[in-house]
């Protein structure tokens, strides 16, 4: 996910989707203070669940020089331009100078070298401007004049004066990259400096190796898994990030697919229990829980409520308790998950109109053009019935009895709103809109019949007209629908497409945002501030897993 | 001082004056091990004098914004604009939302705030540029395109970015500031923060109340005496600086002059000989000290040695001893003043000549059309009879014995080659050339008699094309020469013009160049990166006191 500002919200959610209603539904009360006291507990269990970070220090492979290239998906490629032992013998002398570094791959983490001077002492500070560079656009084109919308203080770029040469300097922030450029600004006329030793200390909590595919899937799917499970280590921090380079957050509709192919690939349940704890460590006063926190400073209930990412912090932690059996930490958070999927389901009228209280939006994809309203409902479906199963796992049957009643009645109110016989496809909203985030999301809730929903799936692949996911996060919901529906080969043409897409762009990690058509979309007005590492798009690898069976 | 770069000195000395001779006269031998051992033990004994220095934590004033003002010197003028409180309240919003506060009076040290989030969490790291001030320019006029010629990485900015908000920052280098600009380059739109408990953590090894002056003062020689005090406070770092916000570096010149003015100001005996240790520790293979030393990382001999510093060495010995009284230092580095008048005299050919070896320079001052022969002569003589004082009171007459002959052949040759009769001043160079230089030196070398030095320094100042001194290092020079030669009046008008010039143009500490018809002198081609906190500029303290009798 992304920071959301009012701005954002506004110009990228259209009206009649996620539009804010002025009065607040009612919703079942529950005491304030208990909500409190349970927040403080689990907020303290969270800290306590807080991961060490384990570092790895890497050497680069040496210097590169970006080429323009128009036959390259991003406009450019790299040549070597000198092997790691050239890095310290290229002097930096005049301002403008320049070194590019390569290490090879992705990391998150700092950035320390030794600076030395060469002949005559320095006598004046080094000014150097550090570039950090997922992609090879982020080294090769200038940053400015900015023209996006998110703040510019997510350009990652960093101008350090180094007061004493020679010494060992480490940058003070954590930085996302597998390039950096290194940017003379100032030095005395006729000296001349090196930098030595230069590492990466790359940052994760994730451990161990990733269990192999099996030998006989295409050389292309292996290096699909080998990346998404890079984007995902490199996300894996102290909470699960939405992304290193910017945000930096944890994020419910993030955290869901991160836990998913953590299972699969880098487990780490304590990371999952932390990041649930501290979700739901920060209810608002009816209990609805943020769709993300901050973790700095200190944890805190961050602005954002989104309708969507309450319901799936209830599907999170079934999830959690399917890949774990520990149903004790169900049994904790199964309170506020229960009360997540009833305040939604209360969000969503009779009718099938969505009725957003006041200050609560929703998310399901970023294209501006969606009509949100078939995938909401079939969310709340989905989160129900996933709740239903947890109950069941935690003897809690009682807690829900009403709820086949509730989904049943949903169910019969999503077909007659959504589901057109003509087109044999699920609509959205007065103007009928043919989205594939409609179909994926009513397939994953098992609206109408199988068949119902294959039809629906492969009628809106084929319809001219469809609206397509924007994100690697809706791509996910609908690669998975495909998959549920049986229809492997379009699942698979999809990820070849989407997340091969990227491969050919030259992704080391995958991407927050791309589209086959369109490499470098730009989401929020300037393609530099998009973030190449996230975790949102980490799902190839619990995919290739979780369906094995209809590949290759 | 400043940084001495290749082009710096042969761009600004004449060559008639410092050409660097080819090949080095010779020299008496001294083995090169000794010196080593010596100066091993001289930096271990500097290190246990490096002082503590004192931090004192200084609120600001308020909010001030520069007012463009041509009856001002440096064109401009500030207008208050909010009390200290107002700090906290003028919330940066956008892109180049400004604060400038105002800290009364200039400070060498670190700044700290606090960082708050006014209404939603910031969600994003915040950018700010901070631009640290001593006059107003620094802050109301911008620094690019610059076009200077020391390295640009002085220029006072720094460019930080935040990841916590709320947080407490402390700027991670030392500045030297009255004014800091604190410029907003980036934040999420929408969010707002504040910074409030800013402070000025000024450093200094000054310590005690700089004794009055006698009341009877005229005020503006109480205030230059209290401005003059303060310049020199905030030089006093780890060594005698020559400036707080560039080069930063101990230089002997200017140590003589801020060891003379602290023994009656800011007395710090250890600071002097820890200063004079260093010097000492770092002599070339025959044994000339450095015109200055690095002190970090490690205290290192600089590049740079010139014969008039090296002289200026021994003096600042003899200066020392006689202030403290303290002969057991005076006799440990006594080898080393020796030799340094030695090693100057024999730079000094018999037809007054001067021989440079090879990579010795010279500085006297900074003006480009100075012929320094006739003042190095002087100064050469000038150390010969210090040095001769020192040895008196160390008990070594023994070893000088051949100096006052010495001495007398050098005043016959400079009377022979500078002094013209016609004139009645002294002259220089082979063009004749008439310097306050050559004047000041002569007085203060005591050569001729009394009456031809008082003509000497009146007929020059009243001379049409007199070449002036464009440091305060030399007006120093001058000024004293004329209290030396009973001239007080002469030396008042001069201190008024001068450093009371700078006062005119609101100097809280005094400046490293300054001319009172071209207040805005740039010796180094940009005037941004000229240093308003000159140890050099810190005389009048001194000299108020010294020649007290004199004045009032």
């Amino acid at each position: 996910m992304v920071e959301i500002t009012r701005r954002n919200l506004l110009s990228t959610v259209p009206h009649g989707a996620v539009a804010m209603a002025l009065a607040p539904v009612a919703l079942s009360a529950q005491p304030t203070s208990s909500l409190r006291t349970a927040g403080q507990s689990f907020l303290e269990k969270a800290e306590q669940l807080k991961p060490r970070l384990k570092e790895f220090v890497q050497a680069p492979l040496g210097l590169v020089s970006p080429v323009k290239d128009a036959a390259q998906p991003l406009g450019w490629r790299i040549e070597e331009a000198g092997d790691a032992d050239a890095i310290a013998s290229r002097l930096l002398k005049k301002k403008g100078d320049t070194l590019i570094i390569d290490f090879g791959g992705h990391r998150a983490g700092h950035l320390s070298f030794d600076i030395e001077n060469i002949g005559d002492a320095i006598g004046a500070p080094v000014r150097l401007r550090f570039t950090f560079g997922e992609v090879i656009p982020d080294i090769a084109e200038p940053f400015y004049p900015y023209k996006g919308w998110l703040s510019e203080s997510w350009l990652p770029e960093e101008v350090v004066t180094i007061d004493l040469v020679p010494s060992s300097v480490r940058l003070p922030r954590r930085y996302a990259f597998r390039f950096v450029k290194i940017e003379l600004l100032g030095l005395p006329v006729g000296r001349k400096i090196a930098l030595r030793n230069v590492r990466a200390h790359a940052l994760t909590s994730a451990t161990g190796t990733v269990p192999a595919l099996p030998k006989r899937l295409p050389a292309d799917l292996l290096e699909m898994d080998r990346v998404a499970a890079a984007t995902l280590r490199d996300c894996m921090q102290t909470v699960f990030e939405d992304g290193p380079r910017r945000d930096q957050r944890l994020w419910t509709g993030d955290l869901r697919l991160q836990a998913l192919t953590s299972y699969v690939t880098f487990p780490n349940n304590d990371l999952v229990k932390r990041c649930l704890y501290l979700l739901a460590a920060f209810p608002r006063e009816d209990g609805l829980l943020p769709a993300n926190v901050f973790e700095y400073p200190r944890p805190a209930q961050a602005p954002e409520f989104m309708m969507d990412y309450s319901a799936l912090f209830s599907v999170t932690l079934a999830d959690y308790v399917a890949a774990t059996g520990d149903t004790a930490f169900g049994l904790e958070l199964w309170d506020a998950a229960l009360r997540q999927v009833r305040l939604v389901g209360e969000m969503i009228g009779d009718n099938a109109e969505i009725k957003f209280p006041k200050g609560i939006l929703a998310f399901v994809d970023w294209n501006p053009q969606l009509d949100r309203n078939a995938a909401l409902h079939a969310i709340s479906i989905f989160a129900l019935k996933q709740v239903m199963a947890l109950a069941e796992k935690l003897g809690r049957a009682a807690d829900v009895r009403d709820l086949p009643d509730k989904i049943a009645r949903a169910e019969a109110t999503a077909l007659k709103a959504f589901w057109s016989p003509e087109l044999k496809l699920f609509t959205s909203g007065s103007k009928r809109q043919i989205s594939m985030a409609s179909q994926a999301w009513m397939t994953l809730a098992g609206v109408g019949t199988r068949k119902m929903r294959s039809d629906a799936l492969l009628n809106a692949l084929r319809h001219p007209d469809v609206v397509q996911p924007r994100t690697p996060y809706l791509t996910h919901y609908v690669t998975e629908a495909l998959f549920v529906a049986g229809h492997g080969l379009e699942a698979l043409k999809i990820m070849r497409a989407y997340w091969g897409g990227m491969l050919k762009a030259g992704a080391d990690t995958f991407w927050e945002a791309f589209a086959p058509d369109n490499p470098r979309v730009a989401p929020y007005n300037d393609f530099h501030v998009n973030s190449f590492c996230h975790a949102w798009s980490c799902t190839p690898s619990y995919l290739l897993r979780k369906y094995a069976r209809q590949i290759g």
